[in-house]
Parts: structure tokens; sequence; C-alpha cells
């Protein structure tokens, strides 16, 4: 496929960093973006902004958009010209979410994958996301070589379900960590212990997770006051930790932890933090 | 210090393993337990089990106790023939308890070092710990050697009681985590992923932490329906956190996600898991 012509709908942060990303590999990209002022850096970058229409003639389809009922526009919008073509819809939704846009997909004549992505624009720009597809196999490796140029790895779950359950089972862990780690630093209140030094500490323990090495300046700017922009920041955490309780209250199960942290997001959102990297959260709990 | 003489107060596993490792590093080392049977394994290793009273001769006495109430009635065993000597105290404690020992050490003449590990037997046996030191700069310089033995990394986090909460600090997250991995795999309920597929990916994304990079064989054996023996277990997991929140309560502190896990904790020694990895209490969470 290494001539398959690629269309992105959606050109937000991370639509636009897998159309630069696609076309440092050289690939032909086609961008639509509902508000047609959000595609320059796309453009910018070589890539072609069209109309709705004209993105259903691209061989595969990417759909990075805000919501299901946005992608649900979208295919509707392409409607009968998607005949034949793979879409694959990146944004992390609710596994029956998944299952209806793939319904309506295929009712068009399209294949349909899930591939919700682990990591944002930093990895994205580098190829190294983390890919959950969910969908049928052969359509995966139909999709598998594009997909490969932006992601590190690139795991077939199952059904688009499976996929979806994947990336919000992901997430979870990184949305209560931040509170995790302010309730730890909490108890070093006084101790005198520079930030650095303890983050430093916490980063090389066994419960560290990967985003403390990876991050550690922001985070450490973060708790000796400045707050940092994030790229998957608190408004972004807050609404997955939101779809992974709204499943889980559906399916009846509990989640204790995950219900405690989300009202930890929400008195976060309510003081103006959304913006900000899950470092800031960290903060608030750790001033106590 | 290459021919310090190092006592061991307490053969329980972290006891034995600090024994063996000093042995291995060409260190004399002489051991005391209250229960002298259980000093066989340190001596296989080269160490001379010995009186209380002949382990104050050492030069460097290392306190590997159950709580701070043995570590007190131990200093009170060896009393003034402590004088001129080290004493290391390696447990998990609270700052008061630890600041108690200090002023007890310091009081039969002996110098004072907190310093819990991150690690147990098998980073211990590699010299692999990391290391908490609270006291005075130059007794630490003066235990370095033999602490860095045992440790990569020892870090100086000023007092005692310093050292103390940077510990209760650094384990608040792993026990935090297993709850939190059994929260996300209750997500996957019925998606058909495998858990080694399913472990991977948690292990390979951000919030992935690194005991499960580390751990990967046993969690995933024990989300498969075999639990595990653990060396850091659930009943060792459960007693920390209880200290963390024991501290926070007094201080005032509020930790909404370390209370709710507590509650985890309580029912998973209640269902007899003590003896187990925390992997155990993820699974009787994903098992809903």
């Amino acid at each position: 496929m290494s001539d398959t012509v690629v269309g992105i709908a959606g050109t937000g942060r991370m639509g636009t960093a897998f159309a630069r990303r696609l076309r440092e590999t050289g690939t032909p990209v086609r961008v639509w973006n509902r508000s047609s002022d959000r595609t320059g850096a796309a453009v910018d970058a070589g890539a072609e902004a069209v109309a709705l229409e004209a993105l259903a003639e691209a061989d595969l389809v990417l759909l990075s958009l805000t919501d299901a009922a946005a992608a649900e526009a979208v295919l509707a919008g392409m409607g009968a010209a998607l005949a034949g073509r793979i879409v694959v819809e990146m944004s992390t939704l609710l596994p029956d979410q998944a299952e209806a846009l793939e319904a309506q997909a295929t009712a068009l004549g399209a294949q349909f994958l899930h591939c919700p992505v682990g990591g944002t624009v930093a990895p994205a720009l580098k190829g190294q996301l983390l890919g959950f597809a969910g969908g049928p196999a052969e359509t995966l490796e139909q999709a598998r070589p594009v997909l490969e140029r932006l992601c590190r790895r690139v795991e077939h779950l199952g059904s688009v379900g499976a996929a979806a359950r994947m990336k919000l089972a992901v997430n979870l862990p990184l949305a209560l960590y931040w509170q995790t780690l302010g309730e730890s630093l909490l108890l070093l209140r006084g101790a005198g212990i520079p930030a650095e030094q303890a983050i430093g500490l916490m980063a090389e323990s066994s419960g560290g997770p990967a985003v403390l090495k990876n991050r550690a300046q922001v985070v450490v700017e973060t708790l000796e006051g400045a707050d940092q922009r994030g790229t998957f920041d608190i408004a972004g955490l807050a609404k997955d930790l939101h779809l992974a309780l709204a499943l889980a209250e559906r399916e009846g199960a509990a989640l204790p932890l995950s219900a405690a942290a989300e009202e930890r997001y929400r008195a976060a959102l309510e003081a103006g933090l959304g913006r900000f990297d899950g470092a800031s959260l960290a903060r608030r709990t750790a001033e106590g």
C-alpha cells in the first residue's frame, strides 16, 4: 500500500500529528475538518485540504474526531462514496459506540477498524504510538502498513468493542496515578525533600509508571509551582475516566478507586485546571 | 570500612537476605534473632549467630525487625554496649517511631540512621535495593560503604523522619496499583483478551509501573487462576498502606484513593490472600 492515499477527518491535535507523520513518511494525505480554518498545519506539512466528499475517495480514511456523534455525522456525510474504502476510527470510545460506527460504515460498504492509540502528539510525530486494533484481521492486515507509520506496535485485540475496552483499561491507571502521586506527596509534607529528589526516587521505584520517567521535568516544574500545559491534559484524562466509569456502571461493576479519582478530577476542572498536565492534579492533592 | 563487622538483629526474610548479600561481598556478619532457630540460613551463608550482647560489639548494627516495639526492645537489650557503634534501622516506620528510636540509640551513645529500603529479597541478594536514608550526613558517610553493598542507590533525605516519610510515599503507589489494575481489567470482562496480551500492553503504556514489567509472569499466572506467593505480599502492602493512612489521619490529610484501597486490602486479607502477590488483589477485583 505504498501509494495508499490516506484521508484524515478531524485536524485537531492528534489528527494534525497523524497528517504530519504520514507526510513525513511520504504518504499522500488529504485532510478535512468541520471548521476548515483548522487544517493549516496539516496543509503546511503537505496534506491537501479537501471537501468531505473528496475525503471519501481516499483509500483509507482515519477518523480523529471529538466523539462518537461527530464520527457518525462524518460517516453519514461521506455516505455511499465510502464503498470499498477502509475506515479507521482512532478515538477513545465506549464499546457500543465503536460497534454502532462499525455497523454504520459496513452498511455503507466500507471495511471498518477501531484503533484507538496510546500516546499523544509527541509519540505520534515519531511513529511511536501504541495501537489497540479491533475489527476483522484481514482488514487490519490491509491497514497495517499505514498504522505502523504511526505506531511502534499495533496489537489486534479482536472485535472493535475489545479494542475500545483495551484503550479504556490502559488509560485508567494513568488517570488514577496523578491522584495517587498527590496522596504520596502529601505524606512528605514538611519533610523538606526537594520535588526533584522525591520524583526521582518515585520514578525509580517499582510502583513508578513510565510517565514519571518520561515527563519528570514537567512534573517537577509543576510541583515547584508552575502548572504546565498538558498534551494528555486533565480535561482529557477526566473524559476517559468518565467513559470507563460509564461503562462499569452500565455493567454493574464497582470501581471504587476510579470513582474516588473522578471526584478529584471534577474538582480540578472546576478549579480551571483542565488544560494542564495531570501533574497539576497531583500538586493540588499534595497541597492538602 | 572494609573490615567493618556488621551485626544484624532480625533474620526474617529481609534480615537473612542482608546477611547473605553482605557475606557474598566478604563482610564479616553476626546475626541475632529472638527465636534463635531462625538464623540457620544466615549461618549457612557464613554469618555467626551470637547473643544480643555480642551483637552490640559489631561496628555497625542493622535492625530488620517486625515493628518499632521490637526495635525498641532490641536497643534496650543491647544497652550501653552500643556506645560508639552505628545503628541502622531498616524497616518501614512512622516518622515519630523513627525519631523515638533515634533518641533511644543516641542516649545510649550510638550514632543512628533510619534507612528503609525499596525492594525485597531478590534485589537485596543482588545489592540492588533503593535506600532512603535519614540521619546525620557524617553518620551516613560512615555507613555508606556497607549500605552500598545492599543498595544500588542510597539517597540522603535529611532527618530520620524524612526518610520514614519517603519510604511510605514510595510504597503507596504500589499498594494502590494492584487495585487500580483490577479496576482496569474489570473493564475488559467478556472481551476475550488473553491476560498475557492485556498485561503486556498495560506494561508498555505510560501508566504502567516498573513492577508490571519486572513481574509480568507472576501477574499473568495469577490472573490465569493460580495465586502466587509474594515477596512483597498483600499482608505487607496492607501494613504499609495502613501506616500511610495512620500518618495522614494524624496530620488531618485526606487520602481518598488510599482509603478506598485499604478497604479492598482488608477484604483480601479476610479472604485469606495475605501471603499472595499483590496481583491476587487485582484478580479479585477483576472478577467483579
